[in-house]
């Protein structure tokens, strides 16, 4: 058993910009001979998050449009009167969606389906640079 | 230390289809003597879903009826132009409700409550059959 | 490797109250020496959740707004026909949310950022004395 950890840097958009991690993690994955054990996926900070989703034109665009819907950007939060950055709603789409996602590895494989990508989103509402941990745990 | 896994395969009606997957939970962990360590149940797909739910038929209500209103299933989404598969709000809620949890495994048992069970969400418009992934790491 | 649990009790005031777990996650990272692994908090039973977020008083006040919006405590809900117990709305939240999170932990640290702490949140409509398992899997 080994557990090997590694951080990678996103620069992102901000504004539900959606990144596939999906390569990073194969190769992660690939380069420690990880055969058999979890990969865990890690972001660090509090308006970010870990899922899963297909990973294509049409829904880059409809899960803005959710969260646009469920919790607005345009309302004011009282988080905003903490701290006066605007980004309350970033703070409770990064609560609901979480910033960590466990997968199995199988025979040297992520056991994701054909059409499922492992993406981080930035919920924030600005440009940031963004740390990611990923860690495996197993054989 | 050691590593198990267990592929289940489920028939499912698709449109919220709640699966109860407690049982053979459980039964993975006894056959397997697992004792002590984490157990991750990963739908592979990216329509599905893995929580916990109270299993009662008042809930197998309420919960298709939640997402019907929060992410409805008549609205067309921008997925729907990619495939034009109609079920763009599948994607969606499996991005909300992720497709792993890790649940730990202590003295043979799992940690549940006593009305708390593990269950799998298929959020697809259409029947299906899917594969769970079961994975125990520990002593 | 080794895993080591601890449980740890909480009173809380249900209704949506969020306890900040972090200073005893750290607390049980520390004192048994976690240096290198996955550390999984769990809340027992079916109407909690485990997250995180920046734990200041404005959150506090719009995250319990937000789930009054999408999953409203004053609907009747099927759940209710079953017990009458009035919390079906906690169930769905809990559904939603879930109880489970897993922090890879490295050089003795939670990879948590500078904002951002691990919460319980008890979406239950009363007080509630609740078990959170601690379950930490690494060197």
């Amino acid at each position: 058993m080994k557990v090997i950890n590694e951080e990678i840097i996103k620069k992102t958009e901000g504004k539900c910009d959606i990144i596939n991690l999906t390569d990073e993690l194969e190769k992660f994955i690939g380069k420690n001979k990880a055969m058999n054990g979890l990969v865990t996926v890690f972001s660090v900070g509090s308006t970010g998050g870990i899922s899963t989703v297909e990973y294509e034109p049409g829904l880059l665009k409809d899960i803005p449009k959710f969260f646009e819907k469920i919790i607005p950007s345009s309302v004011r939060y009282n988080h905003d009167d903490t701290w006066g950055d605007g980004n309350g709603h970033s703070h409770i789409r990064s609560f609901i969606v979480k910033t960590s996602l466990s997968i199995p590895v199988i025979k040297g494989e992520l056991t994701l389906g054909t059409w499922q990508q492992v993406v981080f989103v930035d919920f924030d509402n600005r440009k940031r640079t963004r740390r990611i941990i990923l860690q495996y745990i197993g054989e």
